[in-house]
């Protein structure tokens, strides 16, 4: 097992248990242990009650305890065992009801019979519980007691922020979400990818571009982001991604922007097409997560998801069996963060190469050429006279490496030497 | 029978029998027939002789008697009996002749030995007889008595024009031809679709736009109204449609504008794709009818044929056999009616959305969307979502339902539900 | 066999032994050669040590005698006898070697063990000799004497050029490259066909387009010529063909500009669809001539390669098997000559029709279309009336011909009667 998959793993079992949600407690611990990796990171509130676009932040949610204790006086849906038994933003209640009455507050899934479902209320005031069909189908009739001791109250929301600065103001954006309770792929994978993204960035000294990392509350985390900053990242984002489901080792998939044809889009398309050219790739109307705002009419930033198997496309997903042990491995947490780590040096390599001397440079003179022409000798200087083909100062190295069909990592030697030489100058934008 | 399918072909019977040809009686009461459905009709004459662009308005051609006499005295191919059995526009004869003599005079098809075929000699002096391949078999040698009674004369080509006035001045054209004599699906479909079309349009008190129908003699008809009316149709026409063959129950089939690309090719295609997915869509290359002239280069309009069975696919086809009987049917007259009501009413719908709130609105407090959440629960809304999410004010109606892949009709409701919450605005043109 | 086809293989066989090479007597003999056939020709030379962009006119290069003599006594690989027993710009030398010292500057295939490979070294000093398989195989151990009675001297790089002056000023720009010595496909073909293509273009009062040939050494030549006349190519050629490979039977092959939408790129896919259905089209990725020059950031003319088999692509390719009895054919040279002349000829013709009358004319009584209307009369002049259709100003000939599907040819004799009954016009350029 690498290094690297198991700090990545660890990481995410650390913050496995904590009850997050979108907001309160959980979410304000996964930050602290967040920045215990990222020290810049800041840590944000915006108040219960913020008008944000068409939305209100709703009250901050607490739970000190919750459970049923069934006829017989067992303790059953105990939610310090398992966070996922208590339906998310359940009001207070104590009281004591017929199983028969209970049912209509019950949550089960009957095609999974072993998995606890996850279920939320956010924007109506209710309770419940999940359990698992089996533990559903054994409960006896009778007097049950249920318990939810929690407070729905003038809080705030809270997210986490972390600006790298590079060379330019221009930014690269990544936005991943803090507000599931425990479960892995969907959603403890997209925090610690881009935390240790983050990591990797900010010990860099020569980042070509800024990098901002959020770390919300999906869908009012974003719109809340959105409605404080929109205005700043509609002038400085030119690439970013959604990152989410990104610990599992079964597959690579892409969910485009809005547009389809942005920076990001292209750079995700690039770099997966070459480490997983069986990778899933979606559309818009796939569209599940964060992406909906940030590409939303009006907004239309250059936003693609980046993930392993997307939220929906696997059995486990928003069930107990979305777990560190079956679903997320250190193999496949390594595997998500590496496509994210070759689209960003993708990005930071992004160039517009132009050729510095008309028609075909003299290769032989500077070593670059054989010197002897036999029948079998052009190819082997192929994929450098591709690239000086195409350095014509109007192609990108990404729009390059996609005509010469390489990976575009296989062209950063050939880059770099060719400048060495004076035979190429690199453009920032396109001549 | 629907109500409607009655209707259509209850007014094509009753106007089978008139000998139109592309000007003459036949022509002036077939408008007249139209003219007690749609009493706003306007009658027009240009005069023979009239210079129209490259042509000139022939003679006049009236018919008061044709026939044949064989020699044992029975009078055969009688226009009184059937109006094919004289060429079109034949000039007057009286005359004996051997059948060897009368043969190059008649016309018949070999291979549809029932059928009289249907002839006609327009732009050059000319008699003839058309009968079937049977009837001309049986003819016994001897001397011939040919009569047809008929007059080439100085008179004027005759049109019917319709203009219905909606909010905009912006029109729909619509154009069909009745020169035909006793066929049915080329041509009574055609003006009986157009007349119960204009119709409904009457009948509606919130047109958005203007619609224009023309009632023409083929070719130099149309070549006649363009050479008045060419610089205010290429000014106000945003879309048109040529009615013609659709009144069989066989098929449907779209033939494109000359540019292919027009408002009125978009929306042909989308309709005929949702209410019959394997419709005909033919090329240019295949054009046969008035959309020569609406499209020729410099003309320009934006013209597309809505058809069921196209012209000259159908062996039926300019024979005695395309009757009201085995080719056109209620129900072909119905279908090809809905397919051009379907056709307006999309270009009627077609505004261009914009969402009135950045990011996605919370639909959840106005009754639009589960407050529950679920692992099942986000497909619901999915399509009330989609038209949301396109809802940029660039995208017109047409094009988000091709996007999301439904009929637009499919989003008429939900736009409705949209305005009415004051969550999309409707544009007149892309913003 | 064809007169045509006799005589470019006639002219390739009478200039088959001359010893060319990038520089030297081979190319000036060639040359002189040329220049009997079009008398016009300007033989240019360019002086040792001249800068030319990235590169250096090299040494001039002439070879007395070169041969082996075997420890028998016997002479071998003698330059006499073969020029391709020489590696081209070898250095003199006269020494006695063992043979396991003489491996290492001997050149041989072992694939193909009866050919002499074709083998350079033109920017590095050396010497060296090709020969069969076989022969080396049969070698005996023993002292060898080498002989290579050469110079490498200050002198000149040679290059002839042909301007025939058509009505404009714009110009259609032919390169060939004659610096292969004795073999027939790669390279005898290309000035062949380039000659008699030339001579045809100088028989004719009435060219449209000038046309530039230039007759050059492959890269050194291209660059060479660049360097002086680029800025006027940029600005007169309007279209060009790299003409290489041109003289077998097997097949047609193109291989595109640069930027693969060119004039030439058009013109050329059109005259092989046509000729040729199932003709290679290469990309460029697959380039490999003076394509690489003409087409380079910067220069960007465009130039596309019409040959028969490419080269690379057939095993005799730069070797002593590539010769005029089995590789290049009378056939092959004219089935290559006639691509060339279709491709001239379509530009030539390659103007914008547009439509002298409004709406469809009325061909009737220009006698051009039939006055009696049946029900199969419409198809007979269809392609007149798609060329007309089409005559809108905006679109070539070319265009109009990729749209009906046919070839160019087929609407010249239209175009003609067209233009005579003032129904269309001409224009140089889209309106």
């Amino acid at each position: 097992m690498s290094l690297l998959g198991s700090q990545l793993h660890n990481f995410a079992s650390s913050i496995w248990h904590l009850n997050r949600s979108i907001t309160g407690e959980g979410v304000r611990k996964t930050l602290l242990a967040i920045k215990e990796v990222l020290p810049n990171l800041s840590i944000v509130e915006i108040p219960t009650g913020t008008r944000v676009f068409d939305w209100v932040i709703p009250k901050e949610w607490a739970v000190r305890e919750a459970y049923i204790v069934a006829p017989g006086g067992n303790k059953i849906c105990s939610f310090a065992e398992n966070n996922l038994h208590l339906v998310g933003y359940s009001r207070p209640i104590h009281a004591k009801l017929k199983l028969e009455d209970l049912q209509a507050n019950l949550y089960s899934l009957p095609s999974q019979p072993t998995a606890i479902p996850y279920v939320t209320s956010y924007y109506n005031e209710h309770w419940g519980f999940c359990l698992s069909q089996q533990q559903r189908d054994s409960l006896e009739k009778g007097e049950y007691e249920v318990c939810v001791d929690s407070d729905l109250f003038d809080g705030s929301l809270t997210y986490g922020e972390l600006l790298i600065k590079g060379k330019s103001n221009k930014e690269i954006f990544i936005s991943t979400y803090v507000c599931h309770p425990s479960m892995a792929n969907n959603e403890l994978s997209g925090p610690t990818v881009s935390t240790f993204i983050a990591k990797w960035l900010s010990s860099r000294l020569d980042n070509r571009y800024s990098y901002r990392f959020i770390f919300i509350p999906e869908t009012i985390g974003s719109i809340a982001y959105l409605s404080k900053h929109k205005d700043l990242l509609k002038e400085v984002v030119i690439a970013g991604f959604n990152l989410t489901c990104i610990g599992d080792n079964r597959d690579y998939s892409y969910l485009p922007s809005r547009c389809g044809q942005s920076l990001s889009d292209m750079v995700v398309k690039h770099v997966l097409k070459h480490i997983c050219p069986t990778y899933k790739s979606y559309k818009w109307t796939d569209r599940g997560s964060d992406e909906r705002q940030y590409c939303s009419p009006g907004i239309d930033l250059p936003i693609a998801s980046i993930m392993r198997t997307k939220y929906g496309m696997y059995d486990e997903y928003h069930t107990s069996l979305d777990d560190l042990t079956n679903v997320v491995s250190p193999e496949g947490l390594e595997g998500g963060y590496n496509a994210v780590m070759l689209a960003i040096e993708a990005l930071e390599h992004n160039k517009y190469p132009e050729a510095c001397v008309l028609c075909e440079p003299q290769l032989g003179r500077r070593g670059l050429y054989p010197t002897l022409s036999t029948k079998f000798s052009t190819n082997d200087v192929a994929l450098m006279m591709d690239l000086l083909t195409w350095s014509d100062g109007s192609r990108s190295l990404i729009d390059i490496a996609e005509i010469c069909e390489v990976p575009i990592w296989d062209l950063y030697p050939i880059v770099k030497k060719l400048v060495d030489k004076n035979l190429i100058t690199l453009h920032d934008l396109a001549v």
